[in-house]
């Protein structure tokens, strides 16, 4: 990219800043019916800027969704374009504009929808900063700085913004599917900015992310709650036979209690190890991250290895039963327990569903009680690895090579190539689908709280990150 | 009780049924702060009706409680005084004015707050008919009976309802040692109507209570919540050290597995265990009212006994965690664990307290988890016992003699003699503070569904316990 539109990305932060502003204000969240309405908003807002810097911008309905009791409109999917040169690379872009709920009660320390600049700190801290509105402005701010500056981009140029990655991506695969030979044909490659370094210092590439399996175990028994002490002690309870499974998925070490889950992993090879020993990665970061010391090990690569290659198992509450402030004596009668498994290659979507249904029901049944046990799970979102035999030095692909020239020249650093613990699962959407290269580009880093409390993104990644983007466009087109 | 009373209370049915819809109405619920002002007005109505019939009544403030981050008038309690005549017994009377909290979408067939009487069934419907505005308003009937038929009543009567009895009957206990040589001087016994028939067809008087200890287990670790795909597998979670812990609590047989607990219960006599063997109850009752077939046993005197004399264990719920329907990935940075243990003699608080604390702290250890626990409890409420060692056909005091005639005359069969698996802690309160001897006078029958949806009071047992209550004074009288 030209010294030129580098500098123009410099001179124009401010504005910048401004417009993620903008953006952050409109509370898109698409996991609250009542949001709705902001997260079409915040399709309109886009569809207007990207509109304004050139692309052609459509709006795709997507059709309807049951939400909370209730039958509404699914946001639309914003698919652009701009440029179509059959000499030039064609590049898709994905991104997402719905946000994760915030309320300043949960705990921020500013309104979440009302962007904040830490000047001390040069942070911009906001509900969706980082998750996923700075990477989209980013691109627009690209096409941006071509549009002012008088310039043609170096690739044709698609984008697929979804507004409901948060909740599931619903309607999304269909999109794409459909679109294959439509909208998305002739893509060369993918290019996806809604990940984080692995620390907060070094860039990365991401070729890789974990799966994710959504499990509910609910066990009834008594037709209506009960009063603990007329029956406690003479009934067999829900929550304890509930509690009882889930005590025996996993152990405080993470370790996985379910017989056939394991063992579908794919071995490590010495030239995988070798990735993760370079990673730029310490125990610091994910202390920084957690804001506690509670890692199970402190070795950098076991750490690394749990995070990005081995399956893990997370408990996350309880419908049914008494969760409020105070105390309650109710005996529920009916309680659903929620858990999931990150899935690896190369475990099996079906198999990880057959191997805890098969060990749930058979330790319900070692309970001997008389209340019943019934399993239901999500479709699971399959891992995804760009390719599985890597080493960190010999990722080939023109694609992965552009994007780390791409970082080299703005960060003056060869990036680490991570996989994420994480879950996007249209990626292995549009890898299989479109069947070409898809490379994960992150703008953001390890602490910027995406899902959590007083998100933020750092001012230097959201400029950097922008020229990164640019960068990047001109290293696949000399590729 | 003389046969013109007795056909006065059943000529009056519809009345009183008209004045049940009346209190019913009046959402008197204690626990939200939000309904408050309705505990407020039924306290108002109580007065006003038990003033109508010639009690002396007293407003008593009860000072100010912190609810939902706010703090907030307490309700008063009521203190009622009909007679005082140095020449007649002196009865003390408790009861409360406040509910559970109820809504339709708990799963309620009918408006919670609006009495609905089938007459198919002669049921009455509605949060509060049996617990306990039924049985307040039986005294009520009593009164004006007595007033309309202008005669004076057998013995003087005082009366203590409350409006905090759902919410841990705040500031009651204080009221009664205060006023134990004022408003509550010269009480030559008490009696309660609060709790239910063991079944559907028999009366029962109950001479004992279990306690209950409430408990709170707090694991912390992360500074906030995490996202499961990035942290999975990488930090001790809080919800699989906390579920781990729950799990170690109680088997699903009902066994407490905290070492200390199941020692400090008083032996079994073979007379105690008659008292079951004699007692009206069988399998049906218990699973009409809990709408299932989830009893730990069969046998009749296992069940009874699990519930009257041996503690219970159970888990409510946990606070923090993801409780709404649908799927959350995060990992909670806290959680709460509550649970219950209902105490029976000769249990003690603090021996309770310290054998739990110091197990789960022991269990916490165990699991290595770099997390935190935190460990907390209320006040225990201790269990009750007019008599610890009764036989079926020995309890001698007039009080319970009186009531055992009572009963004989109004249905005709001599009651069982019953403990209660709830707790009613100013029952304890009462007998010790007035060091007199307290019954339990139920009104209502097992399946009443108190606490739980769809609650009612059986026509036949709103009016036929109205007489009870009149007889019971008349007994008690000729003592």
């Amino acid at each position: 990219m030209s010294d030129k539109i580098v500098a123009h990305i410099e001179a124009n932060q401010k504005k910048y800043v401004d417009r993620l502003a903008e953006a952050v204000g409109i509370p898109s969240v698409s996991g609250d019916a009542s949001y709705r309405h902001h997260v079409f908003e915040m399709a309109d807002w886009l569809a207007n800027e990207f509109t304004k810097v050139g692309a052609q911008v459509t709006k795709r309905p997507l059709g309807k969704q049951e939400i909370q009791g209730e039958t509404i409109d699914l946001p639309p999917a914003l698919l652009g374009q701009i440029g179509n040169d059959p000499a030039k690379k064609t590049i898709l872009v994905y991104g997402h504009f719905d946000v994760q709920p915030a309320l300043k009660s949960d705990g921020w320390d500013s309104e979440p929808f009302k962007l904040v600049h830490d000047e001390a700190t040069g942070r911009l801290y906001g509900r969706g900063s980082t998750d996923d509105k700075g990477p989209i402005l980013g691109w627009l701010h690209v096409l941006e700085a071509h549009k002012e500056l008088g310039l043609d981009l170096p690739v044709n140029l698609k984008f697929v913004f979804e507004g409901m990655e948060e909740s599931g991506s619903e309607g999304l695969e269909e999109l794409v599917v459909s679109e294959k030979n439509g909208f998305l044909a002739g893509v060369d490659a993918v290019c996806i900015s809604d990940n984080y370094w692995l620390g907060t210092t070094k860039p990365c590439i991401t070729h890789g992310l974990r799966g994710c399996a959504y499990f509910y175990l609910t066990v009834s028994g008594p037709a209506r709650d009960l009063h603990s002490g007329v029956f406690g002690g003479v009934v067999h309870e829900p929550m304890t036979d509930l509690i009882s499974i889930m005590s025996r998925l996993v152990t405080p070490e993470g370790k996985i209690l379910i017989p056939g889950i394991n063992e579908q992993v794919a071995p490590l090879t010495d030239a995988e190890r070798e990735v993760y020993n370079v990673m730029d990665f310490s125990l610091e970061d994910i202390n920084s991250a957690t804001g506690s010391k509670t890692t199970i090990s402190d070795d950098k690569v076991s750490m690394l290895m749990s995070r990005m290659r081995y399956p893990s198992l997370s408990l996350h509450g309880i419908e049914g039963a008494f969760a409020e402030p105070g105390a309650k004596t109710v005996i529920p009668a009916k309680v659903t327990g929620k858990f999931s498994i990150r899935m690896v290659p190369d475990m099996d979507g079906q198999k990880v569903i057959d191997a805890v249904k098969a060990y749930v029901e058979d330790e319900f049944k070692k309970l001997g009680s008389r209340n019943t046990i019934e399993f239901k799970h999500d479709s699971p979102g399959l891992p995804w690895v760009a390719d599985p035999n890597v080493s960190a030095q010999a990722y080939q692909h023109w694609n992965y090579e552009a994007a780390f020239r791409a970082t080299e020249k703005v960060y003056g650093v060869r990036p680490d190539l991570t996989r994420e613990g994480g879950s996007i699962p249209i990626t292995l959407t549009f890898a299989d689908t479109l069947n070409c290269n898809v490379l994960l580009l992150p703008m953001g880093r390890s602490d910027d709280g995406a899902h959590s409390t007083n998100e933020k993104i750092d001012l230097s990644n959201y400029i950097k990150g922008t020229q990164l983007l640019g960068t990047y466009l001109y290293e696949v087109a000399s590729a």
